[in-house]
C-alpha cells in the first residue's frame, strides 16, 4: 500500500492559469507542483487538490494529496518541494494520512476572502493581490447584507450563469466584513461554493455599499434565484483560498 | 517661462533595472513614466529624480520634477498620466513649484524602510516586497545597534566599495526596528545616503540580532571605515523608499 501525504500550500495565483492542469504550455499550480514533487519522489505523480482556483486567484491555504512509495520523512518534505518551486508557491505543511482521506471529498468546509483597496490612487503594492475601487461606502449596509448571507438554502442567484451544477444548494456558515486602513475584506465561509459564488458575493455587497441594491432587493433576488439582481463577478485578483476545512482537524465550523 | 511640475510617484520596482533611464531596451522606471508623461503634454520630457533607486528596489514615495508649456490644471495631471502608466507604477500627486525647485538638489532628506520577513516558510504573498530571513534574532541587540547609528559623521563603513565619492559623511536623523507579526521593518532616515548604505545598515543589524556583531565591533567598525567589518548587502526587493523631505514642506527632520 502506498503512502497518502497530504501537503498544504501558499500560492500567488498572478502568473497561473489556475489550479487545475491544462493542455501542455499552459502554466497551471498543479502542474507545477506536480513537476516539483516528481523531482522529490522520483515517479510521476498526480496530486488531488481540495478545489480549483481560478486564473489569478490566491491561497494562503491550500490542500492536495498524493500517493507514493518514497520513504521520505513527512518533516522534510516541505524544504525539499519547495527546493524545485518557483517563487510564486510554497508548500508549509506535509502530514501522512489514512489510506482513504481525500483532499476534495473530504474537505467539510474554506474560507475565502476577497480584498479590496479602497485608496484614492491604485497601489502598485497591492497590483494582482487587491481590487481596486476608489468609491464611497457605506460599511454598515454591507454588513447588514453580509449578515443576512449564511445558512443552508438555495444560492443560484450567486452562480454563474452556464455552469449547469446538480443542486445550487450550499450552507454559508457566515459572511463578514473587516476593515484595515485602505483595505477592506470580505469573509466568506462555507461548505461549498458555486461557480463565482464568492467573487459574486464581493461585487453584490459592494453594490450595497454603493446604495444600489437594498437588503430586501438582495432576499428577493436570492428567493428568484436570479443572478441579474445582483452585483457583477469582481475580479479575480482580489480572491484568495484562505482556510480549508477538515473534520479530522476538529476545525470544521457551522 | 514653462511651468515647474512635481510628480509624486509610488512604484513597484521589481520589473525595473531601477529608476535612472538607460540605454533603449532596458526596461527602468525614468523612461516608463516620461513616456507616459510625453502623451499627456504632448511632447518630448526629460524628469529629474529625487534620487536613483536601484534594480528591484521599491519606491512608496518618488518625487521628481519636470518642465513643460502644457496648459493642464495640476489636480488633472495625476489621472491623465495615470491613464498611461504601467499598474506597477502610480501618479499620486501633481503640484507647481517655483521656477528654480529641483527634486535632487533641493531634497532635504529621505526615509527608507527595510522589510525583512521571518516566517519559517517563504511567503509568495511577499515574494519581491520583503526579504525572507527565518533565523532567530535577539530584536533587542538589533534595536541597541539601531540606536547606536545616528547624527553627523563619516559613514564609509557603510559605503559599497568600488564607488568613489567627494565626502562620506552623512547625517543619518534615526534608524528605527519595528516589529509587525512576522514582519520586521528597519526604517532609516537621513539627510542623504552612501551607495547600498540602507541595504548595508539592515544586513548589519542583522548580523547583530544573530549575536555575531556586538555594538562595540559596529563602533570600531564605523570608526575605521571598514566596509568589510559591517553585514552584507542584503538584497534590493526588501528595499523602499518611503519618504522624500523638502524644507519647502516644513517636513526636514534632524
Amino acid at each position: 500500500v502506498k503512502r497518502n501525504i497530504l501537503l498544504k500550500l501558499a500560492y500567488d495565483g498572478t502568473a497561473y492559469c489556475g489550479w487545475q492542469r491544462q493542455e501542455e504550455g499552459t502554466p497551471t499550480v498543479q502542474q507545477t507542483v506536480e513537476e516539483a514533487l516528481e523531482r522529490v519522489v522520483k515517479h510521476p505523480v498526480t496530486v488531488y487538490g481540495c478545489s480549483r482556483t481560478d486564473s489569478g486567484v490566491h491561497a494562503r491555504e491550500f490542500v492536495l494529496h498524493f500517493h507514493t512509495d518514497c520513504t521520505i520523512p513527512c518533516d522534510r518534505v516541505p524544504v525539499a518541494v519547495n527546493t524545485y518551486l518557483p517563487e510564486d508557491v510554497v508548500c508549509f505543511e506535509a502530514r501522512e494520512m489514512p489510506d482513504v482521506f481525500h483532499a476534495r471529498f473530504d474537505c467539510a468546509g474554506k474560507e475565502y476572502v476577497y480584498q479590496i483597496l479602497r485608496s484614492r490612487y491604485r497601489d502598485p503594492m497591492w497590483h494582482h493581490r487587491a481590487y481596486h475601487y476608489p468609491y464611497p461606502l457605506d460599511l454598515q449596509a454591507m454588513r447588514e447584507g453580509a449578515a443576512h448571507i449564511r445558512g443552508k438554502r438555495d444560492y443560484a442567484a450567486f452562480a454563474a450563469q452556464g455552469n449547469p451544477v446538480h443542486s445550487t444548494v450550499r450552507t454559508v456558515y457566515g459572511v463578514e466584513v473587516q476593515e484595515e486602513g485602505e483595505l477592506l475584506r470580505v469573509y466568506v465561509r462555507g461548505d461549498g461554493f458555486l461557480y463565482n459564488m464568492v467573487r459574486i458575493i464581493a461585487g453584490t455587497l459592494l453594490l450595497m455599499g454603493r446604495g444600489k441594491l437594498t437588503v430586501e432587493e438582495l432576499e428577493a433576488g436570492l428567493q428568484a434565484g436570479d443572478r441579474t439582481r445582483m452585483g457583477p463577478t469582481v475580479p479575480p485578483h482580489g480572491l484568495y483560498l484562505n482556510k480549508v476545512y477538515y473534520q479530522m482537524d476538529g476545525e470544521k465550523e457551522g
